[in-house]
This record gives C-alpha cells, structure tokens and sequence, in this order.
C-alpha cells in the first residue's frame, strides 16, 4: 500500500526533480539567510550582529547546496544557471525550469519568514510596513542601496558586479579538481564559508547583492505584503541593478576564470574514476 | 585481574548501550550548550554573545553525535526518535530506551550546570531563583516565550515548528548519500554547523525550542531546584510547545525532503561497500 | 656538505624527538593562545573581545596537534600525559619527558608573548606589573580566580574539574574509531572547535584551567619576569587548583569514556589496514 | 571556431601559468581582505569587527590558495618564495616570476578596493586622504605602526617576526605528510584558519604585517592614488619594516621546523601513490 503511493508520487521527469532540488535549496537557503536578518534587526542588536547575517547566508548556502548538488547541481542562482547556458554547460531549454525552481523556493522563503515574524515586524513598526525610514524593514527581505548614508547607487552597483565576480573565482577554484579543488564531501561548506567572506567585505548596509533568485522574488512578495510599489521605486528604481549586476559579474567571473586558469590547465585524465555523472555540477563552467 | 572487572563490567544488551550512548551524547550536547547561556547571562556580556549561545550549542551537538554516533545513530532529541519510529526505521520498542537515555543525560547535565554556576546563580540573583524579572535566571536551563517583547507565545510556537522543520531538512541533506551529503566523517560538523545557523535566524530569546530532550528535563530539574512551578505556568502553561511544536516539526520535515527529493532518487548501489551496518543513522529516514 | 650537517644534526632518541615535538606543539599552541588574551586586554577591547581568546585557544590547538601528532601524539597537556600512563597506555619513564617539553614550550612561550608585547604592557600598566586592580595583567599568562567578581575559589576548581570532564569526554570521542570518530586529518580541527566550546562555557574570567602545563610555567615566567611571588600567593594560594583539578578531570573523564561507551565496542578489527602505527595517540586511552 | 581561439589563448609556459596563478590567488586574497577592513573602517563598525578583518583575511587565504594551490604551489607571499629559493625548492630564476605576479595581483586588488569603496572614501575623510589622525583611510590598504598608541614600531618589528615564524610553522605542520598533516584538500581550509588565528593575537591596530606582497604593492598604490608620500615617511620610514620582518621570520620559522621536527622524521615510502607531483607545494621546504 505505502509502496504503491511512493511509486505514484515518483517523478520520472528529470526536469521536474531538478525544479523541486532548485526550489528546495533556495528555500533552505533563504529561510537559514532571511531568518538571521529579520533576527538580527527586529532583535535590535540583541539576538544577532552583521555578523550573523554573514554567517546566516553562508550556512543557507551550505545547507542549500547539500540539499540539491545531486540532482540540479545547485546553481540557486539565476546568474549562475544563465552562465551555465552561456558556457554551454546546460541546455538553454533547462533555463526557465531552473529559473522557475529558484523563484518559488526564494518566494515561499519570503513568506515563510514573513509569517513567522509577523507579530514580531508589528511590534518592531506599529505596523507600518516600509522601504526607508527609522523602522524601515523592507531590506530584511531585499537588498537597497544605502538608506542612511550618502552613498550612491553607483556605488552598490559596482559592489554588486565584483562581489558576483568573486562568488563565481571562489566557486570555480573550490571545485577545480584540475587544480587545487576542496576536497569532495567539503565543496558545500567551502562554498558557504566563500559566501561569508564576501559578505564582510562587500555587505555594506546588507548590499551583497550577488543573486537575482535571491533578490527579486522576496521583493516581489513585498510589493504585494504590505511594502507597496516602494520597493520598486526605492533608490531611483534601484531593482533591476541586483538582477543585472550580478548576471554580467557571474559571465565576467567565469571567464577570467577559464582566461587565466583553466585553458592553460590539461584535464587530469587518470583521475576520472567517477565518470558517469551527468548532472551539470554548478562548479564547471 | 583488570580484564576480569572489564568483562564484568562489558555490557552486551543492544539497548543498554544504546541508552548509555543517548545519555552521554546528550550530556555533553547539554553541559556545553547550558554553560554557554549560562556564561552569556550570568557574566553580564563580559563573556560571551548571544553568538556564544549559537556556537555552544552548535559545537555541543557535534561533539554529542560524535559521542553517541556509532552506537545509537546519535538521534538525542525525542522528537527525531519519534519520527524514525514513524517512518518504520526505529522499531517502537526502543523509543523508550531512547527516550530515557535522552532525558537522563538532559536532566543530569542541567543538574552539573546548577552545581557549576551556583556560586555565580546567587551572586547573580542574590539567591532569589525566578522566571521572569530582571535577573530571571530559568532561560538558562529552558526555552521561554520572551518575557520583555510584546511577542506571543503564537510567534514562539511558530517558530519552533519551522526551526525544526529546517533541521529536519538540513540533517537528512547533510547525511544524504543518493544526493550530494556531507563528507563521511564530517557528518557531526556539518549538522553542528546547521543548529549554529537555526540559532542565528530563529533563536530570538533562546526560543529555538527544536529539541523536546533539550528542553523539558532541564525544566523538571528547574522545578525542583528552586525556580518552582511557574516554570510550568510561565507564558500561560507554555511549557508543552517545545515538546509538541518540535515533534510536529520534525514530521513535517521528514516528509517534505521525501516528497520532493528522496523517493525520486533511486538508491546509488554500487556505492554499497559499506554495508553491515545495523544502525540506524539519525540521517536515513 | 648540506647533508653531512644534516645527518650530524639528526636525532635517533625516539624521547628527544618526542620531547621535541610536544615542545614545539605547546610552544604554537601557547603563542597563539597567550597572544590573543594580550591583544584583547592591552588593546582595550578594540581588537578583540571574549570570543577571540576562545578562537586564539582552539586554533592554538588545532595548529599544536598539527606539529606534534605523529611523533608525540601532541599530548600538550601534562593532565593527559598522566592520564595515559595510568591507563597503561604510555610507560612511565616516558612521564617526564613529555612533562619536560610541554614545559619547556610553554615557558618559552609566555617568554614570546611577554618580549613582544613589553610595550603595550609598560604603556597599559605604567610599568606596574600586577596580579589584581584595574590594570591586572598576569592573567594574561595563567588563570586566576575572579578578581572582579564575587565567585569564590570554590566555583573555579569546579568549573576547571568539569571542564577537564567535557575536553577529556571530546577528545576521546572525536578520536574514537570504533564509534563515529570525525574524518582521519580533522582531528587536529574538530579538538581546535571542542577546546573553542569549553572556553565558552566554562571560561568566565579567562578561568577555563583544563590544562597543567598551560597554566604553571607562564606562572613561573611571571613570578620571574616582574609580578612577583603574588601569581602564587593570590586567591589564597590558588595557583595548584589548575594544577589538581585538571588532572583528576582528566582521568575521571576517561572513566566515564570506558565505562559508559568503550568497553561495550568491541575493536572493527576490518578497519585495520593502517596498523603499524606505534604512537600513542592523545586519543586513545 | 571557439576551439580554435581557446588553443590560440591557451598558455604553454610553465612560467607564464605560474605568474597568472599567483596573481589570481593574491588578487582574490586581497580583495577578500582589503574589502573587510575597508567595510569595517568606512562602516564606522556598524558592519564589522576587528574579527571581520580577521576572518576577511582568512577566507582570502583560503580561496587564494584554492585558485593558485595547483599550479603555482599557492605561494602568494614573496617571503615564502624566497624561503623557497633559499631551500633549495625552487630555482632562483623563477623568483622574478612568483613576485611579479603576486605583486600585480596585489595592486590590481587595491586598485580594485579603491575603485569599489571610492565614494564611501569620499564620504568619509571629506575627500582629504591621509595617513593618519581621525580619519585616516591608508591602513585599510597597508599595515602601519599604531598612529593612535603609543606603542613604538619596534613592537610592530617584533610581532611581524614572530607573526612570520608562526605562519611558517602552521603552514609547515598543516602540510607534513611525514607527521600529522591535515586531510589533503582541506590545507586551504585550515591555513586560512591558521591567518585567523595569527590576526587575533598578532594583528594590533591591523599590524600582522607577514606578508611583503600584502603590503608593499597597495602602499605603492596609495602613494599614486591620493595619499602621496606620507604612506612611506610615516612612522619614521617604517614602510620597509613589513618588507624585511617577513622574510627573515619566514626564514627563522622554515629552519625552526627543519631543525626541531622534519629532518629527524624519515620519509614516509609507502604513502607515495601520489607521485608524479612536480609542482612546489608551499609545503615542503
């Protein structure tokens, strides 16, 4: 009986499974990354420092990618799957399904994380949700250009272009088995530790913005929440900047890669006793 | 002579060493993640961080599943034991093995923290053990729905639910070895690194409650050494939340990563060198 | 030539070589445990804070493990030193050997930090080097008890008993190959995270004495070095708490191992394909 | 037609693959901790810590080391290649070629801090760069003496040698195949632990000058870009110190570990299945 049920739920459909791995990991990724935010500032300092948020999206990341690595390879980033295609890695047919996977996942985080602090977002701005301002809490969900200090959006675009151009170096070299990889069974949590690293240094005012899937579902789910068009129009329609930055970051990223590194490294033919594998691991582009 | 007292003393009942293996897991899990919150409040801040509190316990379950791992597959929380009874991997007749082995070591490591701290507990309080207040000292040893923010008990609930949902999910990723799990041997790491990040994000006011054998014996132990039964009445009898909150959670966990992720990956069977293996893994549900 | 210096130079004594190592290993660890107690205090908070002494000392043991595993087994801890002698596992003629390196590294050691950071602690405390008062700093070299607090001596030889408990209960399950060990190589590191939990536990006021030949012979050094026979007098003569209190910690922790977990594992004896090792791990007792 | 232009771009020479290796290595090196100290001191520490810097350093490290490891043997210091030399490890014609790609990589990656961080610069020195007082801004990119303490550049001497010999040992016990190394794969890992550690306990007022090409290659940049000669005259011409301390402690720290462990450790035969690496780990001296 309980087998019957397990083989009608069984999905053939390779296309579906990589849906389902994509929209998991970006959940587990957001809910983990989203969380240590919200705690951090509607704690008020007391449960959470910027440092928490560093490590929240670094153990999101972690999590993420042991959770869909077998199956999608875990891009859970937009630029990174567009750089798959690009690269001809992953059929371009492949790319709104992946998309799709990393939207849901990303949109169900920000209510997931929406719900839960709901009585604790009402306490924090008597109810009044908003983009800037002393209780501004719209960047718990999305990045924005900095409300409080005179910096530009010049400045968080070019953050958000070479912060993606390190994401991309880091996730090659870690995966690099021609070169000086991490070791197999260790990539998710080097990954996660790289995301940390970037979001120290390039995480001003929580303006790491290095993931489209990572930015624009949540802030569509807060144009709808309570947030209003705000979060469109915040910074000079500063939005489209964390979808196109970090798309153009990714495709620079990965071809300083493949210039300075990779071609010139000859394939370490004698190591492929784990051939077989077909899926389109996020790390070779 | 020594070799007789060690046969003597060599226990062969599966269950006996399995219980031993839950009470010494969890002991080490509790007295590191307990002095950690007890360091953080009793040394007013000079000591430790609510970051303090997140590494504590991370780091006190990787050193319990390294302590119980072999031997009982290291489940130490009621709710995760329950749920491998569920999923038929854990026959019912060891729950209560389990589950005492569990409380034991719960209860006798919020005894030795009592013991440890006493001197610092008076000092603290001027010997006037209470739950609320604001030299409330009963959040040390259990979770509280936060007694200084206007948050209910529903956002505390809610949490907990979702935090142990998420642990659920990162525990059987991490472990995954259809998927793309952690490294063999580094199992107990990386979940260690998985709580650090629910406490980040969803620990506000110590309320990661995910963990009934975290949680209800240390409040027994509350009860009788001198806090008294408002341990039981604080938050509106809000004591049995951490221990169904959690359970329901785990449930639920369980099942999304089968729905979506498990019973579409056939098992890898070339991969089964390691076979024989009798126990069951916190990890395989 | 080269060579012919470096034959001359060669040790064959096994004791020397070993002295060697857990002199060197207690000298890294040392130097970059004492150091970060010294930046956090002479630097007045701005470059560091509790944390940081707590990372300063797991690195410090991560690193020590490193330089003398495989010649000594990096013992580092006169407490475990002992420990094996009495459960047969080292002879006893070994004993003062390794106390002697471990001694010798650590007064060297405390010798470093006090020539480097001479300036900062004539700038810090006007020249006056002292055990108590506001600009205390012996207890940047060994523990003390709470000179600020009102904890008394009692709570620190406990607090210094258990912890030695727990690091004893951690290193013998991280290294436990017939339980869940952590991974061959991230020994080093996983005992580096136990040793970072325990002094975030248990380490209000720098007081997590777990280790003899940490804290007697800077002891020493600052008795020599300008703070005078009061690093012995102060706490009512306290300076043989870290000395005692560790020690039986250390064995009581590897009886509460065999007993509860160990004897009731029988040996894998198919996992023995890496015999031949004569060393006498810090892991095995 | 794209095989064609990848065999037109692709390298042959060692020397060139070399110099390209090392310059990403030290470019992704330095943009992860270049930014973290610039987000610390430009965010007034609302986003960062000392430990940020610390950690940014460290996790440069880390990924450095992943993208040059294979290649170059990750060297990313002209202390260690000359240590190198010196050893006998690495012909001396090849020491133009490691400096001048780490001292490329290096300034690219101040140029690329500048560009990145410019108007946060702007907004806060007022647009006056300088050197020191209040505002200072040069030390984001090099190491100086205390300009706020009055400790003197002899205690910077001092903890930049010892800093060297501590990083030399680390990186020489992580990496001993014939002691007790850490698991192959993880050396990237744990050495940028080991750099955490060397910056929490040698790092006052961001003074872990071990690195020449850390510090020379954006000093120069500082003195084109705005800070003119004043980042060479300050603290009486001390901008040779981070030059010259390095690498005699790289050289102190390299003969340290040959004399007290390495050359009484006879080689390991049996574990050589690895053979056929010809490529100069930082390693092995």
């Amino acid at each position: 009986m309980l087998e019957k049920i397990q083989k009608m739920l069984t999905i053939r459909s390779n296309s579906i499974r990589e849906l389902l791995a994509e929209a998991l990991g970006m959940y587990i990724l957001m809910v983990l990354g989203l969380s240590s935010v919200a705690q951090t500032v509607l704690g008020k300092g007391e449960f959470g420092q910027y440092l928490s948020i560093n490590l929240g999206f670094g153990i999101g990341v972690t999590m993420g990618i042991h959770a869909a690595g077998g199956i999608s390879g875990a891009h859970l980033n937009a630029a990174i799957t567009l750089t798959h295609c690009m690269f001809g890695n992953l059929p371009w047919r492949k790319l709104p399904v992946y998309l799709l996977g990393q939207f849901l996942g990303s949109f169900l985080a920000a209510a997931t994380i929406f719900g839960l602090y709901y009585d604790a977002l009402h306490d924090y701005t008597n109810g009044n949700f908003t983009v800037t301002g002393p209780t501004a809490t719209a960047s718990i969900f999305s990045t924005y250009p900095s409300p409080y200090m005179s910096l530009t959006g010049g400045f968080f675009t070019e953050v958000s272009f070479i912060a993606t151009v390190m994401l991309l170096l880091g996730i090659l070299v870690i995966h690099d088995e021609k070169n000086n990889g991490a070791l197999k069974g260790t990539h998710a949590l080097v990954t996660g530790i790289l995301v940390l690293g970037i979001g120290m240094g390039m995480g001003m005012n929580t303006g790491y913005a290095i993931n489209p899937s990572r930015d624009l579902p949540p802030r569509i789910f807060t144009a709808i929440a309570g947030w209003g068009v705000d979060v469109f129009r915040a910074g000079n329609y500063w939005w489209w900047v964390p979808v196109v930055a970090p798309t153009l970051g990714s495709l620079a990223g990965g071809l300083i890669h493949k210039l300075l590194i990779d071609i010139h490294n000859q394939p370490v033919l004698e190591r492929g006793n784990e051939k077989g594998q077909t899926v389109v691991e996020s790390s070779t582009l």
